[in-house]
């Protein structure tokens, strides 16, 4: 489908502003009336809802709880099953490593062996991220895997680091080598498939290697290989929608996406008003503005449904700085929900608002999950948000005749 | 999809009224309450949704414009995207040229040149019908790619001509001879595909002929030929559902896909009145009635909201002259959007009603596009709504033990 919609696809001189509350969608709990969104006050989302057109969106298919990474790809039109990724890649994107399509992306966990090369701890006491970045400085001298590949490696934080493999015809269909426990070596990189057994060869010449050169570490002295993911670079939001795009967005998932999709990238702000002043600044150089709030789906993770309630209402008193630049399209939703009562990710659909000139409102007066069942977008996959964007930037042409 | 359901389809005696009021979806402006169909006193059409199962129909996707030929396809049940043809068979078809699977469909407009050959008129002056006849009569009697294929060349209107080449392997991925601007010469017709070559040799000879055959016409001394289209047939409406199917439409675009479909022809009609009566008389002799009004696409078109208003009105009123019949299943619909708004086609999905005996009523009690976000058919693509029609008209068979 995606395809058959991008060739629709013209440039245009319009503004859309794409919010996104991580994790918005909420549950009722005892004691309170309704759902986080239902409970907060919102009087400037409502009035939004008002002259919207709403609805609920399945961010994968019903009943299916996302990560951050595919529900982010449907929010922007990319098959989340099709554009599912490693998390290696997804680790490497996070700090922005220029992937290509020769690039096996490793997540790194530095660890701790004893002297029969047990592992005593697999997050090396969680060193600082300066030691990590020393220890990988040593790796970088002292490792090569040359004439047959290059490596990337870069540290995360913490314990963590992103290691990509670069060379010619290189599998990624390799198992992990953690071995989720204490007390045993680490596992040998196996390749499941005979198009990963040269990426394997040059995993275990890594290893050999980078044990030598970190040997006289304390803490990390070994490290446990995560997420093996061949690279499949993404048609840009660019080439597909011939949309200008920034990401203002503080989390390194969310960049990361925003990053394999090829749009700009804001520097990392203090907060969601910084967020939106930002929108402000760059208004003029771009066409779509992807602006994500973490904090949603923060307390929801805690399981603190007052807490999620007050972010809830803090981006509500905050919204007119957004609005105010009266964008073409006006989009608030999430990517998934995550509700307190389940202190974790759910499969429940999130409300969505559209607003445009052309929008056709609905009787939504209300931005909550209960309210928009009502709404004139009825209920749909968040990946076919992206065409009805598109069609209210007037920004998709007609389709035959 | 449509191949399994088409397995269960089965004969009955059942009545089906299809009626389409063309372009009827659309947006609410300033100073109007609601949308066309909103602001429409339509008691008919009301007390029709009350004992209806009402939704909206995506005619295409959400978000995508379409033409109306893909629209109609989707609403005869054939998925509008695979379906989707040429110009050049949608022109042929119009005229219910009979096409074949070995036809290249081309859509002609005659054009005038200079001596030097370059363009003046894209559009001859708009010749009048008639001397357009008798310039295609020089070409039939003077053109001929005889052995290697037949033409058949029709008269549509003004500057406009229908071309059929009809010989064996002939492939139709061949772009515009129409340059698009004045003072220059035609461009050349070029294979963009190695299986469209032979076909262009034929071109170049038939563009030979014909222009030594019109070299004298004082307007229509060139020809630009636009949308080559190889045909392939459809399965008809009868080989698919096992209906006998009339069309009673009386603009050529429509009548065109009804054509390709198998349907038989009403002859043209005066108004929406004669229309409605056709299906009266024709009741005995057939199982469906595409039935397809025009006024409300046109007078969007316009953008006339009150003019819009004003049809929709009216078919309310004549709306008795079909639901008197009491036929087994009456819908009623649109191909698109157009809202007066914006003064063309757009992607709003559209309303639609289903009445039957067993149709399960919803609590929508008004049709426009507001009140059938709550109807019980919620919110669907449009080529689905073909075996609810069946199934309604107890024509579907059970799947599966």
């Amino acid at each position: 489908m995606s395809h058959f919609v991008d060739e629709l696809a013209t440039e245009n001189n319009t503004k859309i502003v794409f919010l996104v509350l991580d994790g918005l969608g909420g549950l009722p709990v005892k004691g309170k009336k309704g759902t986080e969104l239902q409970v907060a006050r919102t009087p400037n989302l409502d009035s939004l809802a008002a002259e919207s057109v709403c609805g609920l969106m399945d961010p994968i298919l019903p009943g299916v709880t996302p990560g951050s990474g595919p529900a982010h790809f449907a929010l922007f039109g990319y098959d989340p099953v099709e554009a599912n990724i490693g998390r290696g890649v997804l680790e490497a994107a996070g700090i922005n490593l220029p992937l290509t399509d020769r690039d096996v992306a490793i997540r790194i966990n530095f660890a701790t062996r004893d002297a029969q090369g047990n592992i005593t701890d697999r997050r090396a006491g969680r060193i600082a991220t300066e030691i990590n970045q020393r220890v990988c400085e040593k790796i970088r001298r002292n490792v090569s895997l040359k004439p047959d590949a290059d490596i990337i490696l870069e540290t995360v934080k913490e314990h963590r680091a992103a290691l990509l493999i670069r060379g010619d015809a290189l599998g990624g269909d390799i198992d992990d080598t953690d071995p989720q426990k204490l007390g045993v070596p680490p596992l040998e990189p196996v390749a499941n498939t005979p198009g990963s057994e040269k990426t394997v060869a040059l995993v275990k010449k890594f290893l050999d290697q980078a044990h030598k050169a970190i040997a006289d570490e304390p803490n990390a002295n070994t490290v446990l290989l995560r997420g093996f993911a061949k690279h499949k670079p993404y048609r840009s939001m660019y080439e597909r929608y011939k949309l200008k795009s920034l990401a203002i967005a503080n989390y390194p998932m969310y960049r990361g996406v925003a990053f394999l999709l090829n749009m700009d990238l804001h520097p990392v702000t203090r907060d969601t008003a910084s967020e939106f002043q930002a929108v402000k600044e760059k208004y003029d150089e771009y066409d779509y503005f992807f602006v994500h709030v973490k904090g949603t789906d923060a307390r929801g993770e805690d399981g603190d449904f007052d807490a999620k309630v007050k972010v809830i209402e803090e981006v509500d008193t905050l919204l007119p700085a957004l609005t105010d630049l009266n964008p073409d399209v006006m989009v608030v939703t999430a990517d998934h929900s995550t509700p307190a009562a389940m202190s974790g990710h759910s499969w429940h659909p999130v409300p969505v608002l559209l607003k445009s000139d052309i929008c056709r409102p609905d009787l939504v007066t209300r931005f909550d999950e209960i309210s928009c069942i009502q709404g004139g977008l009825s209920r749909m996959p968040s990946m076919q948000l992206m065409p009805i964007i598109l069609a209210n930037a007037n920004r998709l042409q007609k389709f035959g005749a």
